[in-house]
């Protein structure tokens, strides 16, 4: 498995480690320390070396801050996590609803003069801008890691094996990324520090950290075409001579000293790079921000990542279905949420394919199902019982591509309630499917049609629709994304997921996710728009019909399921047993 | 009739004046002179006075920009007068598309330095701070109007009577609208310089200009719950005693003395307001940037104001119907774009309530109708033929509201294409007029609503769906729109225009429009957002049913049709002679 059910909370180590950090506080001269839950490549997973907030607090959420003054100390979550922090966290730390609550509220509030230190490989610019305006009062002071500092059992960095992502499935060269990327540069040099851009540009992936496919480092994108890699040569050694000449490896000790020698113009992404790397005045080069060069070209799928995204979803598809299968013919009330995660690793694990999950599955039954991010553990694992809903959201990370899908099922009869409700996500994600719109648009244009069909019963869910989606990278990657945040144009071969959902608290949750890939349109005729858009579905699993209310349907929506419960069929059958093929042919019947 | 036909354009003097232009040029000592269409208040509408730029060019547009240098002149006309301009305006100004190519471009292009003169009074001081942000190396200079100079007779500025609203229709006294308004001031004053701002807060209405109600003046709006008013006393005759002893009038010439000798700090709103009031160095108070403070109250319309806007669109509509019905009872063949809106006009002005038109109407028969802002003039007047679509948009300026409506009729029998893309353009109507949305959304999350039906046929249009409008003031006013460009939340009591379009080129024009209110929506039972609002149809007219694909709907849109036909037969019926009531049971069965 690798997904585990521990609750590894630890809140009875909190306040001897607290009053160790007050210490090492002192000591340095600061008066507050900050703690983020990032480690300096702002990802939203971190290695165990890197898990700081964990081991002070307790907390194991995705994200989140601690902050600890002499006198007082916060933990800082956001709306996902308020209960489990409280299970958590030991009372030495308050809790504060984050981002309601910015830090700079809270610190303001407790500390009227002093210094704040922080560890300037943990802070981005834009963060620290941010803070510096918001606390004029206060100096924000660079320091040491004072958790390392005290961290005695602290684990090493992680060291995991670097591989090459072979040519047929990045479909470009590295050399010719390169190539391309420095030529559209409009600086001397660009900081890259985000292990996903570097994987991209170099066609490499690693395995530093859980769920996400990349190597921990650090790369200098030079404008005459070349690339200086900073990573330990120790993870490298599966590599052959894969990086050739354009590429230049040093260690990682000597990145900053290379960033301080660098002449011209040197560009960072002030969201994402440390504030160690960009301490002007120890540059000789001029910074510029800007975006990081390689978000939107990894973003644009080329034919080689989209085949390898169809035939990983294909595969997941199988997995989905055969655990699809195994699901219905269990008796309603025998499983637990644990049962369902375990069954569906399994099916996913037999496809031989699999390298890792693209994060811990959700498995959530009744209630459990409305907590939009639970991850079932020992402790909150319950009965699937009967009459209730089953949500699963999962995914896969194939070497051909990285899969994230929704499904959510009825165990035993559903409730007129529920099928109305998870009648108006599924209008919602058809809405979305069979969009046709003209290019420029972003994803805050199309969020609306996700939700018309909810809005019109009073309803809505409290997420975006869709997020960017790696090939073979991290399941969550910008720039685009359907959400009122949403304002980088689409465009051809970004992928995107369409997760509409319903969420009603205590009750049950809903949501139906695919994945789509954004495409050309075929002209039709009497086309007066230059160019149209429309998405590929690259998703083939059956969505639950027992839960449609055919009613709430319009023609067009029951055509489209449908023809998509056909195409489902068609593509997966031939990979089945009988037995799940009759299972397949009755959940894909039109309705 | 309000409304007049002639081509008014005299290219034929363009050379002469531009000549005297440079002249007076030489003489002020500046290298060029920018002609805004706009006068010191920013409206679409400007008086004989103030019409500078159709005077210097001979272009009469509703907006533009002429730019003389001395060896070279331009003016600057959008998307909408591209045709009209060349046959306005005499070789010597070259035609430049605007805002593509901006005036920042040109200049920069044609003048490497020197001093571009412009009155203070025209430009604002967003438009002068972007020009001299893009223009560095040239000296932007105020200076008198020097058209002005040139025009020997040069109409006097308007001395439009001024009137009082009734309390009855405006809802709330201007003493209390002052009170509220200087409570939620920021700043110790505020200017005033819109003429509809002032006209609202002060329950007053004027004749100044064409088509808008209001009167020329500029106001301050003081913190302790006081206005100055800046307007010539010879237009309150008959205004009595209405503006009390909250109001103090003085003379135009005094306002930018008193504006120097403001104490504290003083709003103004850069967008509108003229460089000539918010010179820094001559104001002892501090300058604060900010929206014009009138304008969001005034968009939030109160009940009295609401039931005025019922009333007006009433009458307007029983108007509309007999227009509609005569339109009906003419041969194909027999009529012109002009005989149309003489027809229309006459029958609101049989009204007896008719104060103004809300703009020149648009009558666009065949290939016209596609001309979005289309006004036909003798030389453009042409039949409106058999099997045509005839497009007319128009409005009425009644004492309790402004209304604003499109209705495209089948002349004869429609084509097949005309008849698909008139049902497309319906069901994106349909579906804003049909929407219950979250509170909080603007109109940009509301837009693609309107166009989805048209970009499943690669269709599309180039205007925004939905303006605002004042309540018997500016048929466009902001600052909520339905538009990629309105980002100013909905909130229940704003008016928005619906009026999605498609526009074949050399062919025909659609466009459907109704105006509607923003209301509270009723909760639902289940509801789980907080707060969702609806749209209450302002607008009853029948819609040409003989345009309707009726296979292209959905049973809800077929309803929602239906419905609103029948509803609008209920109210108007009872205002209607026999045979048009004939006509109208007629018009609105059900399909």
């Amino acid at each position: 498995m690798f997904q585990t059910f521990q609750d590894t909370a630890s809140p009875d180590q909190g306040p001897a480690r607290l009053t160790a950090l007050r210490a090492a506080m002192a000591a340095a001269g600061v008066d507050g320390f900050l703690v983020p839950r990032a480690d300096a490549h702002q990802g939203e997973y971190v290695a165990p070396h890197d898990d700081r907030l964990a081991w002070l607090t307790g907390f194991t959420g995705s994200a989140g801050w601690a902050v600890a003054l002499a006198a007082r100390a916060a933990v800082f979550v956001d709306s996902r996590y308020r209960v489990q922090v409280k299970a958590q966290v030991a009372d030495c730390f308050e809790k504060i609803d984050w981002p309601e609550v910015a830090l700079s509220d809270w610190i303001g509030e407790a500390l009227a003069e002093g210094a704040i230190g922080f560890d300037p490989w943990l802070l981005t610019v834009d963060q620290l801008e941010r803070m510096q305006t918001a606390l004029p009062g206060l100096t924000l002071t660079r320091c040491e890691n004072l958790i390392d500092a005290i961290w005695d059992d602290q684990p090493r960095p992680p060291q995991g094996a670097v591989f090459a992502q072979p040519l047929e499935l990045s479909g470009e060269a590295h050399e010719d990324k390169i190539t391309r990327l420095a030529k559209d540069l409009t600086s001397d040099a660009a900081i890259l520090t985000l292990p996903d851009s570097i994987a991209w540009l170099l066609n490499i992936r690693g395995s530093d950290i859980p769920r996400n496919p990349v190597p921990h480092g650090f790369a200098i994108l030079h404008g005459d075409g070349r690339v200086t890699l900073y990573m330990d040569a120790g993870k490298l050694a599966n590599l052959g001579d894969h990086l050739g000449p354009r590429v230049t490896l040093r260690a990682p000790k000597d990145f900053l000293n290379d960033v301080h020698g660098l002449q011209g113009t040197v560009q960072i992404d002030p969201a994402t790079c440390p504030v160690a790397v960009a301490v002007a005045d120890a540059l000789t080069a001029k910074i510029t921000h800007g975006d990081d060069p390689v978000s939107l070209p990894k973003a644009r799928k080329n034919a080689a990542e989209l085949a390898g995204a169809r035939a990983a979803h294909l595969r997941d598809g199988v997995a989905m279905v055969r655990f699809l299968a195994w699901l219905d013919a269990q008796p309603p009330g025998s499983l637990t949420e644990i049962d369902v995660v375990k069954a569906l690793e399994e099916e996913r694990r037999a496809t031989n394919a699999l390298r890792d999950i693209s994060f811990e599955t959700i498995s959530g039954a009744g209630p459990n199902g409305a907590i939009v991010h639970y991850r079932v553990t020992e402790k909150t694992n319950r009965k699937v019982n009967d009459g209730e809903l089953l949500l699963v959201d999962s995914g896969g990370q194939y070497v051909d591509g990285t899969t994230d899908i929704t499904r959510t099922m009825a165990i035993g009869t559903p409730g007129d309630e529920e099928r109305d409700a998870f009648t108006r996500v599924l209008k919602g994600m058809i809405a979305v499917s069979r969009l046709r719109f003209p290019a420029g648009l972003a994803g805050r244009d199309i969020d609306p049609f996700a939700r018309a069909a909810l809005w019109e019963a009073g309803l809505d869910y409290g997420h975006g629709t869709g997020h960017g989606i790696g090939s073979y990278l991290s399941v969550h990657e910008g720039p685009q994304r359907i959400a009122r945040s949403g304002t980088v144009p689409l465009e051809p071969g970004m992928l995107l997921s369409n997760e509409p959902g319903f969420y009603k608290e205590g009750a049950y949750g809903i949501r139906i996710e695919n994945l789509i890939a954004v495409q050309q349109a075929e002209p039709l005729p009497g086309q007066t728009v230059p160019q149209m858009l429309t998405f590929e579905t690259l998703t083939w699993v059956p969505i639950d019909t027992r839960l449609v209310n055919v009613a709430l349907l319009t023609q067009a929506e029951r055509d489209w399921l449908n023809a998509y419960h056909s195409e489902c069929e068609a593509r997966l059958a031939p990979h089945l047993q009988e037995k799940t093929k009759l299972w397949l042919t009755q959940a894909c019947k039109a309705i």
